[in-house]
């Protein structure tokens, strides 16, 4: 027992991941979610922050109970397919955990993958899905090549490029790829910065680093109040004041394979948060094979790390390396949670009579 | 006739289109290109004209049949399918134009879609295939959704984000998207710009409107130079210094589509100018049906024109729609070709024997 714990002080605040993972399905199953789904979503909830996306994980589990509270997250039910082929599947998601639901259209698209090449998956109507990257570890270490993509049809933050008036979401796109070793992980906005860190720095009064907003009277800012404060401006496209339309071109691209393929979207009356997802699976073996894949890839992870790095730089990384760090680093000694989370989950621990999670020693 | 023809002076500056397709034709079977690959090769890159790409439509021939001269792009042939399941085919290009291989790959990938869903075909050992914009129009209108993504492995001028040492190529991806009306045409790079425009930039001692070059000790640049002379710095992945972390992994994305499902490329002695092309199409039909599609993107092309454009911006504008208007203006009144191209073109003409295009009255 720590010394922290023997003087009855708060402990090393910092959780065992296990504990926050029964935590969170716990919390789930007290507002009513079916077990199942529960352990699926709470697994996938806290791998978000495992890696370090402190937006995407437990931050979020205060709104989707709320969700869960007035069905606008349905608690049980299984997706309905609503067309099929060889290689493709639209489901109606019914409103059920994006997390849950995410995690079996990949399971899904996988098995036509390995049978036909690839497979496809669009989900409609699904509950919001968190953090795109915590999909991609598993499909990939299987050696398959994962790409998730997400718009909510919703919201609207990001103008296009040259406008001020938002007309979609930051629209993610997620990609896992398989290597010799770890597998890089690709989980990017098609703006330049997304809405969760926006807020987070507009509470903290920070700014950003360049020119990431538009304000209401069309000029360029660094500071994210402008997208969400009276009158408001937007989230630029990915590319900014001078190149944003290659992030609206990618934005575009992901609503059509998101919106667009599913029939469902911004045309229609919007039915609250949630999710509108795309999900392709390739397997590698169809086309050139896992190793000659791999072979490559591994290529160029190392001609990325033998980059000469820019000042203040101290090495280059790939996508999802320092995720993958942070994930083992935290498997190893515990998670300390961003501090605006915990006091967001303890009172409705409390009332619905959840356990809180034990703090490391 | 026109005055100017009439007076014996030179005529308008402007090419009929199909005049210059068939001069390129004439010139690519000059240099021994087969009869069915020359004519599909010339008409797709005066589409880049077309579109206004003037560094990657006819600005490129003279790269090209230089290329045939020395073989590294081969005149005739077929591509061998080195793998093949339900969806998906490898193919060995053959150093074969890679526009034609493309437009073929398309064509194969159309019919996989239309029968399972969706349709995949990744092309080695392609020569290069010059505009990606220009392969959209066509299954757009036929109602598909079409990806084409490139890398070529024997070029890097790209650093990745927080190095100075170009890893890779601009490696562009293009999707053409179905709407009720016009296509919508996204071609973007990963890279904040690409080579050709910067290698123009450059001879016309213009600079960047934006931080878009890395100098070779690791400082932000406006100069084009700076990538292409000693010592040598890298163009930037979109993103630039504060974001380039998106366009890195939209680069790594490409390349592992490219060069990582074709198992050929950085890892492997390069070849020569050329690409590795991925290409897929998917049928909205087996999703929500193609009505519901156009009706979201639809939508989307709305809500951007009626964005409130910023200061100095007319009208906000979708992919495509700048280009297509273009080709419409440049089918109806000729193309008048960047000043250099014609110059570089004619003596190869006059060499082979032949004949000129004759300018529109």
């Amino acid at each position: 027992m720590s010394q922290a714990a023997i003087d009855g002080n708060h402990g090393s605040g910092r959780y065992p991941a296990a504990s926050l993972v029964d935590f969170c399905a716990a919390l789930y199953r007290a507002y009513g979610m079916r077990e199942d789904i529960a352990a699926v979503s709470a697994r996938l909830l806290l791998e978000g922050d495992l890696l370090g996306h402190s937006t995407h994980g437990l931050a979020l589990l205060p709104g989707y109970l709320k969700a869960l509270a007035d069905s606008s997250l349905r608690a049980a039910g299984d997706p309905v397919v609503e067309n099929r082929r060889t290689v493709s599947e639209l489901w109606h998601g019914q409103r059920l955990s994006g997390l849950w639901l995410t995690e079996r259209a990949i399971a899904r698209a996988s098995d036509m993958a390995r049978e036909h090449g690839t497979g496809t998956v669009v989900i409609k109507h699904a509950h919001h899905i968190a953090c795109l990257a915590a999909y991609l570890e598993a499909p990939a270490r299987a050696g398959l090549l994962v790409t998730v993509q997400s718009s909510d049809p919703s919201g609207a933050s990001v103008a296009p490029h040259g406008g001020i008036t938002p007309i979609m979401t930051p629209n993610p796109i997620a990609v896992g790829i398989p290597t010799g070793s770890d597998p890089i992980m690709i989980d990017i906005s098609s703006s330049i910065t997304a809405n969760g860190p926006s807020q987070r720095m507009m509470k903290e009064g920070r700014r950003a680093p360049g020119i990431w907003y538009v304000d209401s009277d069309g000029h360029g800012s660094t500071d994210p109040a402008v997208a969400f404060t009276e009158p408001k401006g937007a989230l630029l496209p990915l590319g900014g004041l001078d190149a944003g339309h290659k992030g609206f071109g990618l934005g575009l691209m992901i609503e059509a394979m998101t919106g667009g393929l599913a029939g469902f979207g911004r045309a229609d009356p919007p039915e609250g948060w949630g999710a509108t997802v795309f999900v392709q699976v390739i397997d590698p073996e169809a086309f050139g094979g896992l190793k000659a894949f791999a072979r490559q890839v591994d290529q160029l992870r190392d001609a990325s790390h033998a980059s000469r790095p820019r000042p203040g730089v101290e090495r280059v990384r790939l996508p999802g390396e320092g995720g993958l760090a942070r994930k083992a680093r935290h498997l190893r000694d515990g998670l300390a949670l961003h501090p605006a989370i915990m006091p967001a989950l303890r009172p409705l621990a409390v009332e619905r009579h959840v356990p809180l999670p034990v703090e490391s020693p």
